[in-house]
């Protein structure tokens, strides 16, 4: 087995073994439910790699990790709400499969639980991870209020949603490797260049996920436009909504009101590539994945472990869907 | 001005003073409004008496104080929204002044800076605070899942109703005492007495709001009737539920549907008196309140000390609305 697929093992086991109150029955299988759910649990492994190319102990690192894909999971559940997501993964979501009490309590819940996974961390380490993770459970919850700002909100620029999907997607990834660092006692500023190079794969990771909704291959199950459906504000259609020629912006204006999906879909795509919104989004995410790699010479770290981590980039950077 | 005036005070210009970000602008303007929607702030001036009557400098305590009182308002925020409750304390709820992503995510946002706040703690208690916030926080949310299933659960007996109550509003009573004790260093012994005092307080306080609810005097201010509205499941409900005769007990079932208030109301009182249910509220919310008293008695305390504990419980006992 490879070393990823072992730490990703090592996630599911710790996730199974995790002991949980019984009662009221509905709140704690909501939260066995989204868990169960499975995922790529990127982030978890993030810590225990970020903990182990400094040397460290997985079992030590095991608990932050759990921690982070426990608050990940808390977040899902109350975004699935905001966001109208009837379905996670292919399932019912919580609020749908239960109803609204239960999707936010069980994240209450959840997040709560996430804190007290924390708190098993070492004594040595406990203070200064939980203000890191403090600190990134606001900023998530800054970055969803001002994804849910931007549906209302006609003025949005390619920084603001740079900013939003920094705080909602890329801070958690910065500290899930920076807390792994931490566990393993690496210095400050080895710390701070894996939160560094989390943070800007998470940015190229959003961007591409973007990319991939509206020109993913369909034939490795990508389902195409569904951001387009939403009228989502993504960096595509904020490019082509400022750069866009008078006829385009117009074009694409009067598409947020067809209603037929195909025309839409169809439609849109053509604006995004005759506006040169691909192109600019494509330039955007390979620059933030090579800022990421770039992180990775200045680490105090050997080269085997340097490949290591940019492996692991390239593993989450290559995927299809 | 009196000793709990001043710590009264001291809380309210604690929550003034607190240091909250900017951006989001509705995410951080949805947890200012509910802090200066006011209250009575009875759970951190249980932290500040627990920690002084134990000899503890007020400012040890008052960040422990602050947490305690940024929960509950995490709690009320996301329990508004559970119970449709457009107003709070007379002022639309944060999810009828602005809407149900903020009032998730301004409650998400809160409960954070509820253990930050807890954080700024002395180092010596920190994680022992964290601890029994953590299965608090947890008991908390279990409660007010309860709560919810009760609105669509046909059998709820009395001690489901006082187990309910128990872990939605008394266990945070209990952990503000007991917290206050911690951090003036306390015994064990003391400190879990000083739980035992506040959480029996917390559910003899809980009966009396639904007694006053159906039993209070308008001439107060209270408004009578609301939880019968809401065919809510107090403890006189459930005694009528299951002490009354065949007659009363049918009648009952017939009220749930009957819409005209006025009339609901006064059947619904005449059945509690006739079925002896209002005798057994007050006598039960009597035991409970003559049981957290008697847990002063115990405490390694100067007669002073418990007679202050004993005036709050009292001043606390003796409202009216």
């Amino acid at each position: 087995m490879n070393q990823l697929a072992h730490l990703h093992q090592q996630v599911e086991l710790g996730l199974q073994e995790l002991q949980l109150p019984n009662k009221p029955d509905n709140l704690y299988e909501s939260i066995k439910y989204i868990i169960d759910l499975g995922g790529k649990r990127l982030r978890p492994v993030m810590v225990l790699l970020g903990n182990d190319v400094f040397g460290g102990q997985l079992n030590k690192a095991l608990p932050a990790a759990l921690s982070i894909e426990l608050f990940h999971n808390f977040s899902l559940m109350h975004d699935d709400i905001m966001d109208n997501a009837d379905l996670r993964r292919g399932k019912p979501s919580v609020h749908v499969q239960w109803n609204l009490p239960t999707a936010i309590l069980g994240g209450d819940a959840l997040l709560v639980v996430a804190y007290q996974q924390l708190m098993k961390s070492s004594q040595e380490h406990v203070v200064e991870l939980l203000n890191l993770f403090n600190v990134t459970a606001l900023e998530v919850c800054e970055g969803q209020q001002m994804d849910m700002n931007f549906e209302v909100q006609n003025d949005v620029s390619v920084a603001d949603y740079l900013e939003m999907i920094r705080l909602k997607t890329a801070v958690l990834m910065g500290a899930s490797f920076k807390m792994g660092a931490i566990i393993a006692n690496a210095s400050n500023f080895d710390a701070d260049l894996m939160y560094q190079f989390g943070q800007d794969l998470g940015v190229a990771f959003q961007l591409k996920d973007d990319f991939l909704d509206c020109f993913g291959n369909p034939s490795f199950g990508k389902v195409i436009g569904g951001d387009i459906l939403e009228n989502k504000k993504t960096l595509m259609y904020l490019h082509a909504q400022h750069k866009g020629s008078q006829n385009q912006q117009e074009e694409l204006a009067e598409l947020a009101n067809v209603s037929d999906a195909k025309t839409k879909i169809h439609s849109t795509l053509k604006l995004f590539e005759a506006t040169g919104a691909k192109a600019a989004a494509e330039n955007k995410m390979n620059e933030y994945y090579k800022k990421a790699l770039a992180n990775l010479n200045n680490l105090h770290l050997s080269d085997v472990h340097k490949e290591t981590l940019g492996k692991f980039a390239e593993s989450i950077w290559q995927r299809q869907k």
